[in-house]
């Protein structure tokens, strides 16, 4: 981690990863406020107090800190009798965190354990990013369709009259998009890169060494 | 159009191009078959089926032909009396329309018009991919937002109980994802880009003369 600035285009990277981290962590916060005041609070006894949990660990977790937190919405089903696993919604969110696992699971293998070639490696390298990204949309677009599942399941009677809580639910939909669309622009700039360190060059686990072909480890 | 092979990868090249159009084209039947058979066919008179023609032209149009098609919802929501631009889903579609005449005016001026200086061209062309690849994936994350509305408004009741048309609908959705990510793959591998025709070198409007910052035309 001796030299982690981007080639070029520094103040443009700055100011991008800022606005992204703001507008993420808006949508976290909007997304409390909304479980928090307008749904009743937070609990983990089988109410829908527990539920609400679930978009703030999704939101928190698979959006902004890519972790997990399944289990809130499975445990609510449960104890209110509610079938699991049959809107879109669900149906997108499993398929994220079972690719999620996959891609994890799959990065592992290629990039930590020395059992992929350096050709191997550097063939998967850019499927491996191109499936994060789709993996981060997914995400994002499996948080809009909880969003309108929420709100119609909530307030479908006055959601068309404009209500306070739809229109926040809605605002954090289009922030949770913008930090997309801004993480997006900043993983796919070429000028944002950061240029490999030396423990990664003698490893032969960067970008460039491996989209490259080259490996100094390597015969 | 004398050379439309792309440089290396051509045998995956026309599988994935042959994949996503099956998958595009299964979207858009299936889109027809849910609207015609399950929710009552088509009409153009302010009742419901003429707000069948809405996801029909906007799958049809905004994802797989990337045309425009928003009259049809406006008129049966006036015949109604229903609101507009209430909903989560009416701001992405709305913010996606927008978007994408932004980017149509904006192409038009910097590569059809000779306005816009080779150094310009140059530096937007790659904002004006990444836009386009944005503006596809927030017409697919707005055609599920209303597959879960139209779900919601219409089999509340059923939807969890897995009726074939709330399948349906969610195998709609899945398939578009689909289709979104094999054309975005398509689209961001640099092995599947069309190399320039003469036409284009004489006109200076291909992708590597504008990546590269040259112009043969330019003084």
């Amino acid at each position: 981690m001796e030299d982690p600035a981007p080639r070029s285009g520094s103040s443009s990277f700055v100011w991008l990863v800022g606005a992204s981290q703001v507008v993420g962590l808006a949508s976290v916060v909007l997304t409390g406020v909304w479980m928090g005041h307008y749904r009743g609070g937070f609990a983990w006894d089988g109410s829908a107090q527990e539920f609400n949990l679930h978009p703030l660990c999704m939101v928190l977790g698979l959006v902004f800190l890519q972790g997990d937190g399944f289990v809130a919405v499975f445990d609510f089903h449960r104890a209110a009798k509610i079938p699991n696993m049959y809107s879109l919604h669900s149906w997108c969110g499993m398929a994220t965190l079972i690719l999620f696992c996959v891609q994890w699971v799959m990065g592992l293998m290629f990039f930590l354990f020395p059992v992929a070639s350096s050709w191997l490696r550097a063939a998967y390298l850019p499927v491996h990013v191109f499936c994060g990204l789709v993996l981060l949309v997914m995400a994002i677009g499996s948080c809009l369709l909880g969003i309108t599942e929420k709100l119609l399941f909530s307030i479908m009677p006055t959601y068309s009259a404009f209500v306070s809580e739809g229109v926040l639910a809605n605002t954090l939909g289009i922030l949770l998009i913008c930090f997309g669309v801004l993480l997006s622009f900043l993983i796919t700039r070429e000028e944002y890169r950061r240029p490999p360190n030396p423990e990664e060059e003698a490893l032969s686990v960067h970008f460039k060494t491996l989209t490259e072909g080259g490996s100094p480890s390597s015969p």
